[in-house]
């Protein structure tokens, strides 16, 4: 591996932490709150290593496959280390293993805490909280990209790494170009529902984080009822912008292209709508009698579809206590997940449209042995070799999912609980059902759980490969 | 669809069945049931259906993979329904869905019960409750291929249909031959087991029965405690042969030929053997302080590991009270399942092992992008098309598997039954967790579940492909 690369690329993820740190020490200004002193040492410690790394020269600037992924990964695993050095010093997180798990949980738009009583942290805290699910969602590389020109021109291996889905092609002709129009898109969103938000009447610092929380489908709250708290306006506007999040960004260009055609067009989107719209209905039918009538019951079911499919992973109202039928749909929903290019976690609708039509084709050859098929989505041709990496991830998914299982159930919770406890980490969700239901939280697991949790979380964010790598010994040999 | 010859195939299967029923009859003689006459008219009935098809003249008489994988399919259903009949005119099982479920749950080697006290069953009832797992475990089709010549020369197809397995090869030069090897080496094992059970002074009744549920791996006890009531030898002696039975017949060919070597060198036995070792020792490790002492504990592990992966379902205690780690080992345990060319179900070793070899080169490719690796299991390439289908079989079981637990939560059961009484289903293992657990049953699930549990169970069984085919239009369009 050219680990010079790697290092440098690195250096900039802790440039890139400074500064993202200075937004919650002047929230912490505006609150005149002394947990913001936390952010100091760690904003100096990001600066004092940072800068020498960027200074690496490398003698190959080329960036192979191997190395994006290992760089991505690498990336992600410090930033959520340093990310929760400020809840450790501020002693507002006591443990350091529970700092970490609530930080990957940030940048991974997981959601899921180990905090019995959220509304216990400072606001700085809350909002850096909540702000490292804004950071996570679209991509720290990614941002770094739209920036500054990073490693030469090959860029695109980092893109790649970072993004959801099976097939990140450029919208744009340059990564660069593609990173800055995708953050354009994104702030363009965040902020269009902080507006929605206030129109309701939420307060700011509310809005803010609240919109953080569900640009990233990440599912942060900051109050212990999570959106139960707030009116039926602002469950709206957040069930709404859930949904807008986890479509492919690439919708929003056509958009603006006024390409509607070739928006009707789009597979994925019609199969994500068709599910959004059919889990609804089934779920209202399912659990209307435990609400004053079918329009509550329509409302909360759709934010909960909403949020469990974007894998945002807020609630209104505790669905653990739903009717059997309507948990197992959302235990399905949180494994499908969002579009693929959008800031959701899961499999994403794209994989199993892939993969649904690689069995109708193999059906196909089975009745008429001579037809030879092509797989098509939205009108354009998918290669085999993509056929062949989106079994290779479901085959990876599946071992972590087991072996993850098989580890936490030495905490001897129920089967419910640790199912839907690795369900939850690995597509990004945040809430389980059981022990971890939203009502519930991740605080009591043992250590070895937590971490297999963080473990999980940072796997599903980068969807597996650029994890993995990093265990395998030919990863570490240098070039 | 060549109709007429799949009809004279089914004629087949009902002659077969009429001559199987002459079995239990003399058992009902021997013990002067009145419940052995409910056979007869069933007896008749295949007769005077099966006789006529039976003389059907198809023109063409080539077996297509369409044709027989909808053979197989048709046979296995028929095979079902007919096989309730006695259980049915006898009043022993009043609901005649619980017949069927019965039923299929015998030929498909699942299990699974519906009766709360298996003990009020009339002794021919039991017989034929377990002989319908000997019957099922090594294939009906196989059966009538070993002592006539089905249709022309192709019956290679029925053979890949119906047995388990992601490439079925014949050991002997004919499909015919090979069929009567199999046939050779599964009638010796059950001869041999019958006599160790009966120098553990076990009832001849007791050891015919026991030794039918062992040879298909069904699981069917003729007690309320399964082989919880007898001694630790008898215990021993089924484990043994559980494992026996869940290894590839190939084996035991390769044992008479001497070719011992061959033996050692196969990947998909060494796999088998260690996760068999090691799910023993983690498990044993985790429970033995529910138990007498440590050799108490490694005895009904064993037992248990040994009745799980080889899809038995045989229980000498509740392991529905064990620990989460050592249940959630059992349930991992069910879906890896037994070896190919075994009568074991679940998705078998091999195909795990292929998609593990073909899951590694995919990351090699990734290192290093211009190599180009095979994939070669126990020293014999896998060719592409092989792997396609596996992710294809993959595909199909994941979807049914989510399609049933979907349909099961609507009896309101918890989430642990729901996935683990599919998981036993859908593996043809029998037992699951919580109320379908080795103390429990299925008699309490609806209607609607219960013919869930049967298409499980058939689809299971035939692994997948046979029983889609038969949901395709093409399927049934004229030739």
């Amino acid at each position: 591996m050219n680990f010079k690369l790697v290092f440098k690329l690195n250096g900039y993820i802790l440039l890139f932490d400074a500064i993202a740190m200075l937004l919650p020490g002047l929230v912490a200004l505006c609150y005149q709150e002394r947990a913001g002193f936390a952010f100091l040492p760690v904003i100096l410690l990001c600066l004092a290593v940072g800068i020498p790394l960027i200074c690496l020269r490398p003698k190959n600037k080329e960036l192979y496959a191997r190395e994006g992924l290992a760089t991505v990964a690498i990336a992600w695993v410090i930033m959520s280390i340093i990310g929760a050095l400020p809840f450790f010093f501020s002693r507002e997180i006591p443990n350091f293993v529970d700092c970490i798990f609530e930080t990957a949980s940030g940048f991974t738009t997981t959601g899921a805490t180990i905090l019995r009583d959220v509304e216990k942290l400072s606001h700085c805290m809350l909002f850096w909280r909540s702000f490292t699910h804004w950071i996570g969602g679209m991509g720290v590389l990614m941002f770094v990209m739209a920036i500054a020109p990073l490693a030469g021109g090959n860029n695109m291996q980092l893109m790649r790494a970072e993004s959801p889905g099976p097939k990140v092609e450029k919208i744009l002709p340059k990564a660069g170009m593609t990173a800055k129009a995708l953050y354009g898109i994104y702030i363009g969103l965040t902020v269009l529902q902080i507006v929605f938000l206030l129109i309701g009447r939420m307060p700011l610092f509310d809005a803010v984080t609240t919109a953080f929380g569900t640009a990233g489908t990440g599912g942060f709250g900051i109050r212990n009822t999570s959106i139960g708290g707030y009116g039926e306006y602002i469950q709206g506007v957040v069930t709404v912008f859930m949904l807008l999040f986890s479509v492919n960004f690439t919708i929003y260009f056509l958009l603006i292209a006024g390409k509607f055609k070739s928006i009707w067009k789009n597979e994925e989107l019609r199969m994500f709508a068709v599910v959004v719209i059919t889990s609804i209905l089934f779920i209202t039918l399912n659990n209307f009698k435990l609400f004053g009538g079918f329009f509550e019951a329509l409302h909360h079911s759709a934010f909960t579809v909403a949020s469990i499919i974007s894998t945002s992973g807020f609630s209104t109202v505790d669905f653990n206590l739903w009717p059997a039928f309507s948990k197992t749909i959302l235990v399905l929903l949180m494994f499908i997940g969002a579009c693929a290019g959008s800031t959701g976690g899961g499999i994403k609708v794209s994989r199993i449209l892939i993969l649904l039509k690689s069995l109708s084709r193999e059906f196909m050859t089975l009745i008429h042995p001579r037809s030879v098929k092509t797989i098509n989505v939205s009108g354009k041709k998918v290669d085999d070799d993509t056929v062949k990496h989106i079994n290779a991830f479901m085959m990876c998914y599946v071992l972590i999912f087991a072996a993850s299982v098989i580890l936490i159930s030495l905490d001897g919770y129920s089967f419910e609980t640790n199912v839907t406890a690795v369900a939850a980490t690995l597509n990004n969700v945040g809430p389980g059902l059981d022990v971890v239901g939203p009502a519930g939280n991740f605080a009591d697991f043992s250590i070895l759980s937590k971490i297999v949790f963080i473990i999980n979380m940072i796997c599903g964010r980068l969807e597996l490969f650029p994890v993995i790598i990093l265990f395998l010994p030919q990863t570490w040999k240098k070039n």
